[in-house]
């Protein structure tokens, strides 16, 4: 019996959401990888199989991590942290088993693997092992001020980035030091956000932005939004400019 | 005489450096662009221009803007300021003549065009009486957490992204707020940003990252760095995980 040669995960960003804003390495490796893997919630399609769709194999051997609870419960409650630690643990071993086959694995991953992201539970779980590349991708926040027609920041400008998970004193502190800042994960925490930005004295600054560079896209001052329930993956941009020195 | 369609002016993303790293979008703007424009050293083919070079057409005209003054000099100089300003109103207006001609014109940009970078003084003076469309790239920091194999943030971690130009004492006041941060623009600044990390209590866990995912990339440990002179546009990051609730 020959020695079978393991197989490469490979962690592929995907963008914003535009197919387009892909990179080329990412459209090579999905084209030519016979293990394709994705999280989504349950029932879905998954934003990134979506993303990814048109550079995947016909012949793709196709896996789909649903995660077991929703993205909305709190990280510190304990049940949580029980159910998607099991759940990234079978999800691991999914993958080993390909690569162990000597097939690569793509695993499909929104935004950037390396900033946030299911990614990273995989990585710490198999690159030990394994062996591991990474492509980087257009992080979502990146879409989405893009989409505002929001520059960022300017000259040095200190940009910070704020889950929306913190606590509002926590947000109103850091959104205070900060020249431009972003707030992701807003979903259900949007009122304390609001707070936060007002506490800041940033809140008519601040720019809402729903499906950056996807369909359905919405880009709207937050003190227009009004009250309503919106996606955990919206975000709430601050742009900076103060250090902007030359105009 | 018939009316000209003015023409529309495209930031163009590129990314970190490596040439793969483009988008598909960037890629096809690139490959129908009559007008290809961008900035460079004095004397310098231009890292924008090298990262670009297989998608530009054969027939391009091609308008390189030399910086009159070195990126290295303060920005609260008031020669500097005045330099540039001039610099960038010329570009400007070296653009719009082929706007006004009817072509559209390619501005290429290291990195994502709305994150820092001279594209925002074009963008500035141009919006307002021309179409101008963005396309976002990946960010240089993106690249090196990427080259560095260092996840830059988990869970609910706060990321700070902070220009090396900044005095010792803010510096350190961010690094000591944030889970996770970048330090751009390192070049003449190191000595300055090392003593802030040590204040901070980080210095240990610092990465070096010079030409991240280019020819040259170097990864270290700031505390192997040693003395030497390094790039303005080095990178020094400072990875999270205290966000990650669950392993």
């Amino acid at each position: 019996m020959t020695e079978t040669k393991t197989g490469t995960l490979f962690g592929v960003g995907l963008g914003p959401g535009d197919p387009e804003l892909m990179t080329l390495k990412a459209a090579r490796v999905l084209s030519a990888a016979p293990v394709v893997a994705h999280f989504r919630k349950a029932g879905r399609p998954g934003h990134a199989r979506t993303i990814a769709t048109a550079h995947i194999r016909a012949d793709v051997i196709e896996t789909a991590f649903e995660y077991p609870v929703t993205t909305e419960i709190d990280f510190r409650d304990d049940g949580y942290v029980s159910a998607i630690r099991d759940f990234y643990e079978r999800s691991a071993a999914s993958i080993i088993v390909h690569l162990q086959a000597g097939r690569d694995v793509a695993l499909l991953c929104e935004g950037d693997p390396f900033f946030y992201g299911s990614f990273l539970h995989m990585y710490d779980r198999i690159k030990a092992a394994h062996d591991v590349k990474v492509i980087p991708g257009i992080t979502g926040m990146s879409g989405c001020w893009t989409a505002a027609r929001a520059p960022i920041t300017y000259g040095d400008d200190v940009m910070t980035v704020l889950p929306g998970t913190l606590d509002e004193g926590a947000l109103a502190k850091h959104l205070k030091d900060a020249d431009a800042a972003v707030i992701m994960k807003v979903g259900h925490n949007i009122a304390k956000i609001k707070a936060a930005l007002h506490s800041a004295g940033r809140f008519d600054d601040a720019i809402y932005v729903e499906r950056g560079t996807m369909p359905g896209e919405r880009v709207t001052r937050l003190a227009e939004l009004g009250e309503c329930v919106v996606p955990y993956f919206s975000i709430i941009l601050l742009p900076g400019g103060k250090g902007r020195r030359i105009t």
